[in-house]
């Protein structure tokens, strides 16, 4: 198979010896891939890719074909369209994945928002709901809005019942934003339209402290992303005075059993909202794998909606 | 009646009016008062009473003999021997408390003990149970396990199953320490003895990056007190890789409900405890009220296992 190839922290569309399934897994022929941030720290050697997962062919979600079973497969079956997290190695033209990990796609949704949708919804869901327990009436507010995690995470907080307030740098993404639903501010300043129950940090930094100082009595912190630096500075006297809690997660680390529950949670709470039109995976823009670098390219510049995403 | 009042900065045995208590509440005949560390704070300026309680009385937990009734009061009769957390005004010959907030003092425990029973372990069952959800095999360290707190928290923690690894500063404390049964260790280098599933921070400030390091996957931190400082810095890839989460949290600002319920859940899961002699409280010193001045420089020096309690 050929695969997107990072060598000598270059991309590059490269052949590869075919993946074999092993016991309870699947082979994957790839219809679609999306981008995330990890792909850009993995390219920038950053980021390592998790043991068992190849070290250079970058992908953390997928969406496909099962093309061959391996033992004791019984959830798929050949032909059936499928889509996943992997801890990498999805931007490739087969994949395998375990069939713990795989959620079937809704007829409605075409191989490239199937392609965007495992990890901004899955991470989006578990930090929401797996970590900060949202729940129907909080105020949420949702930093970096416009990126693939961000406007997921608008879409399932309001689905929720949550009253969601998005930060979008970028001015002239703010209308599509707001589409979605969401009261739409510039990030400076957001906490004057707190207090929040649940802040969901995608920037990281710096925005702590006011992300503490901006949450109501009891309310959570996220923290899924650093963009914008690992390094916080944190006054405790003051998120003791919220008793207010901060949680750390990345999912792609995770053991196979941890991957696993995140699906089934996706699978009983997502995919009917993502089968009815509820949620919707915008994509920014498609590339065809090939031209993996160009893609990468788009995604780093911003400015974008969304997901972008790698095609067959 | 007399109180110990802070004037100008000092401490004063002063006459006050008698307090009348209200619907629901009880006035209690103070017989042992526990210092804690907020009461110095206060003292120092830097921690003002929350609203409703005495500004210039401190005190934050009590023992003594019910005296009167407010109307409507149900479930304490003169005479009974109780115990609370109060917001402040503690430490003087008379309070009011909500009957709400009063534990009945098992027969076995003396007025010291019980003066100085509340605050700690309340906090403590709190912290541990009530946010960091510490279960039965795992690995807890508690910093700063010679106070009143940390030493409630080593034996809650040992009572619930877990493992304990306890820090102590003072060498000359940590035989005292180790007698209740956890392992006793400098706090410089604890991490070595980790991962930890909880750590309970009591000293703050620089520790916390050690605390992260120090965690296992899905490890919390419960901060529930500043000695060292209330500016943390905080690297969130090491959170995040963690998929740990950070608490803080006090106890004396809550609402009438939420320490009502932070009341019932000792009542239902420590006084059994108390009662039957696996948890006691360690009481280093007792002063007479009237010399509450004396009693805070004790406190204030360390040095000392366990609480210093003001006695009628």
């Amino acid at each position: 198979m050929y695969a997107v190839t990072i060598a000598d922290g270059a991309l590059r569309w490269s052949e590869h010896p075919d993946p074999v399934p092993g016991a309870g897994e699947v082979l994957v022929k790839v219809m679609a891939a999306g981008i995330n941030g990890a792909d850009r720290f993995q390219l920038m050697g950053l980021y390592p890719a998790p043991p068992g997962s190849p070290a250079d062919i970058p992908g953390l979600e997928l969406a496909g074909e099962v093309a061959a079973l391996g033992p004791g497969v019984e959830r798929f079956g050949i032909g059936d369209r499928v889509m996943a997290i992997v801890g990498g190695g999805g931007q490739a033209e087969l994949c395998v994945v375990h069939e713990r990990h795989l959620l079937p796609i809704p007829e409605s949704v075409d191989w490239a928002a199937a392609g965007g949708f495992a990890e901004a919804f899955t991470t989006a869901h578990d930090a929401l709901f797996g970590q900060a327990e949202l729940a129907v009436g909080e105020r949420l507010c949702v930093h970096g809005a416009a990126g693939g995690v961000g406007i997921a995470a608008v879409q399932l907080g309001i689905a929720a019942g949550a009253s969601v307030v998005a930060t979008v740098r970028n001015e002239a993404l703010r209308d599509q934003v707001a589409a979605f639903g969401p009261t739409v501010v510039a990030p400076d300043g957001f906490g004057e339209h707190g207090p929040f129950d649940v802040v969901l940090e995608l920037i990281g930094g710096s925005n702590i402290g006011d992300d503490v100082r901006s949450l109501a009595t009891g309310g959570r912190i996220a923290v899924i992303g650093t963009g914008a630096g690992a390094k916080a500075e944190l006054n405790l006297l003051e998120l003791m005075g919220k008793r207010g809690r901060i949680h750390g997660s990345t999912l792609r680390a995770r053991n196979l059993e941890d991957k696993a529950l995140a699906a089934r949670g996706v699978e009983k709470h997502v995919l009917p909202l993502l089968a009815a039109g509820t949620v919707t995976v915008p994509v920014e823009a498609t590339y065809p794998m090939a031209e993996a670098a160009q893609a990468y390219e788009h995604f780093a510049a911003g400015g974008k909606l969304g997901k972008i995403v790698l095609v067959a």
